[in-house]
């Protein structure tokens, strides 16, 4: 038996393990489950025979190293910051690695030694990042093969409800950590590079500088910049692109809506209010109102943000009960980031029977032959249920594929790496294709950076 | 002859020596002026007796120590980072010590040493901080004297370009450092209570948050809130306060054309702007603006901003020839806020006969008898030429005066400590009046804080 040893079974290991379990026995895999708390390890992994969950902290150096010599290769599916001792335990006891996580500083630092042992240290191989490189470079590299440069590149991710579910103002669930929604786009202005100049947009402007897209069957959607639109410039060898764009999707309005508590202050996690817990909401929203010893909270909120008697944002707001006088904050020392998380929970928390969908749209604009030319190319994932969801499946396939082409020398090339070279990304897109994850692409008239849809 | 160091001659020192030198004969000082350049020090002495320039380097210990060593007070007015390694040698020597600037946690910590040596060491002595608490408290204990409670204090101080040298659309011009203008309001929510109620106001906000004060003689003025206004609630015995609130002031409408550089990003200084050495202030402002094929510059900034065509805000920045496509930047690596720096510098720049002004303006409002009232007590000081400034005025005459009453034993309290008991604030508010640095007081009716002018 090969013993693969995954440490976290947290919401995203569901299809990861599954994909285990289901080749097991057909691939001679042996899966141990090692996890602070051993009990949704223990659902996920049932009564299978192949199978077996164990209490692992990864700050206990002695049964980590212990778990980690057992084992033929090793998944962290932990949150980004503790992957480095596992990291390192691998390195000493000669272990291929794989995460879903970016490459921080000192996974990086290690590729000296990966490579000197021969060991792959595969990391990004989720959904964003991991779908995005792959299917990305696919395309890329399939034009440059023909001889075309590549002149633009954009590229969208959403974690979004399936249509299905999708029954508020908003178009929004919580699929994922909702802190992370609620803080985006904080901490620096995002840049990117359209036709040739660099582009600088503040926080304050972040929501009201989107573009739409459509996804054939799915509607229209919309996408705000992320922080650094040229990270991977280099690495996909872009250096000499003229528009460099990544974005994240929302429903059409949202970032409109989203762009009043941008506004207001609403969103800032830098600091903690006075007495937040014996707040109402409505005490928490006229925090960031003058004082009026007449006025109403609301008629403030529609004076301080211009917003018109008919506005749909204003009915966003109501469908979130943020003027209620009744409903308590109750949370001690809070920052306004974790006040507003909680209200939005009230509203964006998946029902039992809700379904979340992942959303990619690449645009890669090439000039051929003195011609100019587009290919736009989309993906639509949804989820089974709260347990299968699509995020699930758009992390953990990849991750589980590269673990078995790992193991089975598909994948060979050692050192600490990202998905974006042939031999990775072509096994593994092949075969999430079997599991309904793939790219629809269309050509479209190059136009350039569209200014009009800003 | 009692020997005064001064380490520091920088703009703000002018009145502080020739206060000190006017003095000389008559009170028997000495007067030492230690700086790393000993030039604007021989400029501002002259051939006067009883003073000289050495050269002093705050970071040579040997030279530092000696020259401390030999005074009896000394005087640091360095920027506030260099005073801590003067302050320890002031421990050690056994000297007394003013400085103009905020007490360092630092400082704070040498109040035990300072107590036990019987040490005075006065800080935040200038104009604000100093002016406002000595002017501030002096109104406080007197109402606090004859009964009464205070509900409320707001205070405003702003640095600007006195009447008959504003000549400028903006109203405005560098009377100080540059950079602290163009960086203003930045780092969190300003914070502040209105009638009993934490207000906080996000940066995107702060300028368009302002309240109008009307000064005598004078006109209108604008003020936005500072970053905390409630740092001095406990030391002031305001923690009954119901409003509290401390402001910048500017001239009116500044704030509303400020918000456009704001809101665009160009006043953050987190990042550097690629070839910022080879851009036109034209490109600088488009790096914000969203990329188009045949659109103006001036077009997009219109519709990003929403500014009508009859709207005085372009006019502002028309005055600031931002638009110019031949000016360059020509700073390497800069920031958005050094770019604008140096955009607004060309315009806002002093001229040889401009004269700057001071201006300070306090409400207090108290409950008597079971009546409310409040005092408005302003204060307004005009340079007299580049050199005698208002600034240099307001910041050195304290810092003088409080030099000589420590030496004179006026002021005898040990301890780190700010200009807010009457031993302190009583000798020198009235000292200040012969040089016209006088408040000018009025009853006014108590209406609390007043929304309709926020």
């Amino acid at each position: 038996m090969r013993k693969i040893l995954v440490i976290g079974s947290g919401k995203s290991s569901s299809y990861l393990i599954k994909y285990f379990l289901d080749k097991s026995d057909s691939e001679n895999l042996h899966i141990t489950i090692g996890d602070i708390s051993t009990e949704n390890a223990k659902k996920l992994i049932g009564q299978h025979k192949n199978a077996n969950a164990i209490r692992l902290d990864v700050f206990d150096k002695e049964s980590r190293s212990e778990a980690i010599k057992n084992s033929d290769i090793v998944v962290s599916m932990l949150p980004a910051r503790f992957h480095i001792e596992v990291a390192k335990d691998c390195i000493k006891f000669g272990k291929n690695m794989v995460t879903a996580s970016y490459v921080s500083k000192e996974m990086q630092a290690l590729d000296a030694s990966a490579k000197n042992k021969g060991l792959i240290f595969m990391n990004e191989i989720g959904v964003d990042p991991g779908i995005d490189h792959m299917s990305a470079m696919q395309v890329i590299d399939r034009i440059r093969d023909k001889g075309g440069e590549i002149i633009l590149f954009e590229s969208f991710t959403g974690g979004l409800v399936a249509p299905e579910s999708d029954n508020n103002l908003w178009n929004y669930k919580f699929t994922w950590n909702p802190r992370n929604v609620v803080v985006a786009g904080q901490g620096g202005a995002a840049k990117f590079l359209q036709e040739g100049t660099y582009k600088y947009i503040p926080y304050n402007r972040l929501f009201r500088r989107t573009e739409f897209l459509e996804v054939e069957g799915y509607g229209r959607f919309e996408g705000y910049a992320n922080r650094d639109s040229l990270k991977y410039q280099h690495a996909y060898g872009l250096d000499d692109a003229k528009t460099l764009y990544r974005g994240t999707m929302r429903r059409v309005g949202f970032s409109r809506a989203w762009q009043m508590f941008v506004i207001l202050g609403m969103t800032d996690d830098s600091y903690t209010i006075d007495d937040s817990e014996n707040m109402s909401y409505r005490d928490f929203v006229n925090a960031f109102l003058p004082y009026s010893p007449t006025d109403s909270v609301e008629l403030k909120f529609r004076h301080q943000l211009k917003i018109d008697q008919d506005d749909i944002v204003w009915e966003k707001l109501e469908e979130l009960d943020i003027f209620s006088a009744t409903k308590m904050v109750g949370l001690k020392k809070a920052t306004p980031a974790q006040v507003l998380q909680k209200i939005l929970m009230d509203s964006w928390t998946l029902d039992a029977d809700d379904k979340d969908m992942i959303v990619m749209y690449h645009k890669f604009g090439y000039k051929l032959d003195g011609k100019k030319y587009q290919i736009d190319a989309t993906m639509v994932s949804i989820g089974e249920d709260q347990t299968y969801t699509a995020m699930a499946k758009t992390v953990g396939l990849p991750v589980a594929i590269a673990t078995l082409d790992i193991l089975n020398e598909k994948i060979t090339t050692p050192g600490v790496q990202i998905p974006i070279t042939k031999e990775v990304y072509e096994p593994i897109l092949k075969e999430l294709e079997e599991y309904g994850i793939e790219f629809h692409e269309k050509e479209v008239p190059y136009l350039g950076y569209n200014p009009l849809s800003n």
